[in-house]
């Protein structure tokens, strides 16, 4: 069965049914981590392989599409740790990453897409939102930085936003990486012990966990009102981050398939090319 | 010895005199190839290691330090196959990769470091340079795109304008990537012989390659008037694939370690933070 059909967040699909511990789709391994990091690799040397004839289509043969990899998370909900280990097997080259965090002032200024627009892949780029629009119905929603009945009509911005990237040529695989308050607990009490990853944390990180269950419920209603036809979420068991990883890589995998991508042809006169390098020595 | 000392072009370097096919450094290995491989990936662990310092200690402690890769090379150079292999060792979250080619219109309106401060790489950050600023005393004192009273001033507004990124914090790397007539004519003749790299062929390439003396001596005056103390030029002989990134691992290593990073201590009070998690169940 496919990842994407497993982890797609369908109709009634319930946020707080979902274990964070699951993994959906990967029978019992002896060493699942080892499993893990050579699937991630062999899935990798895959993308990579898509990802140049998405560029080289882009490049020589005008074609409009790009992917958009959209992440979300709670704190500790291992984007980083995605970017670094799945993101990481495709070419720097043709690789647009874009961190968004709570809405600065000069952003909160401007429509809330504004800055999304801005930091959008080129065509024949692979992009990643490192959070993303939906930050503007998640943090703006529980700490209500804007007022409800403005982020209640994002939903339906984002939807028409969206199914406008999808006709532009745009492949979105938004994933949600979904971990238990107990392995977030868990993952801030581990950066508190090991002074290298002191800089990861922040004081704050503790007052937004205090938020969790506002924030489940704002995750729960991107899930029922932006999980659409065109572009639907994903819900990926988060807690295992061997799993994490075999799973957004089987997704970007799926999707890339998806595209049928091949090579361009020469635009150029083959034979007429030759005789010139030839005459060029 | 160093590789950085082994590959900077000194007071009186004659880039003639280089050997595209040369390994400074590496004595002969029964499989170069496999060497290289597994050497550029341990490497690249130390990359990445320095890399997540850099970036953590931009973050939590306001170091404005950030390294600078300024790649240039002539056609099928290995510009493209240095971002892959060497540059796709970093954490891709702290990575600002920029290509650049011939300046546009739009860019040739604007004094010609315009487009280059518009990208360089925040602090904490590692930035690449896919061509760079000094396309504009390469190509375009080849070409003649602008007089040449107008070209022949930039060597020292390029000298003052590095001097000034280094005074700000910026490490910069700056490879010459050197191959030979005849290695390009093997480059460009497996682009028209392999289908799945037809997209790489551009028939303006072979029209560049008429020019090669020429682009001999704008490389050379580059080496001549900006191998500063503060941003040394290398000149990587590129010929051999393996060597050459190897080399450029190793320069990057090099220019890592004079930096002398560390992880940043905890700016809060890690026994309360104790506290107030276990607080927070």
């Amino acid at each position: 069965m496919l990842t994407s059909d497993l982890l797609r967040a369908g109709p009634g699909v319930r946020l707080a049914d979902i274990d964070p511990r699951g993994t959906p789709g990967v029978t019992s391994r002896k060493d699942p981590k080892q499993w893990s990091r050579v699937e991630v690799s062999l899935i990798g040397a895959e993308l990579a392989s898509h990802q140049e004839m998405l560029y080289a289509d882009a490049k020589a043969g005008s074609d409009p599409r790009r992917v958009l990899l959209v992440l979300q998370a709670m704190d500790c909900g291992g984007k980083d740790g995605t970017v670094k280990n799945v993101v990481g097997q495709f070419d720097p080259l043709g690789l647009r990453i874009v961190s968004f965090g709570a809405p600065t002032k000069e952003e909160l200024a401007h429509p809330f897409l504004w800055r999304i627009k801005n930091a959008l892949p080129p065509a024949g780029y692979v992009g990643v939102f490192n959070r993303s629009h939906y930050e503007d119905v998640l943090i703006v929603r529980v700490h209500d930085l804007v007022p409800r009945r403005v982020w209640a009509r994002r939903y339906d911005t984002i939807n028409r936003f969206e199914a406008e990237l999808v006709g532009e040529g745009y492949t979105l695989v938004k994933v949600m990486l979904h971990i238990s308050k107990e392995e977030q607990r868990k993952r801030l009490a581990d950066r508190l012990s090991d002074p290298t990853k002191h800089w990861k944390y922040n004081p704050g990180d503790i007052d937004e966990r205090g938020y969790w269950d506002d924030y489940q419920e704002a995750y729960q209603a991107v899930l029922d009102r932006c999980s659409t036809e065109a572009a639907p979420w994903y819900v990926v068991p988060a807690d295992r981050k061997w799993y994490r990883n075999y799973a957004v890589a089987a997704l970007l995998r799926e999707a890339f398939e998806g595209l049928n991508l091949k090579y361009p042809k020469a635009d150029f006169d083959l034979k007429n090319e030759v005789k010139r390098l030839e005459a060029s020595m």
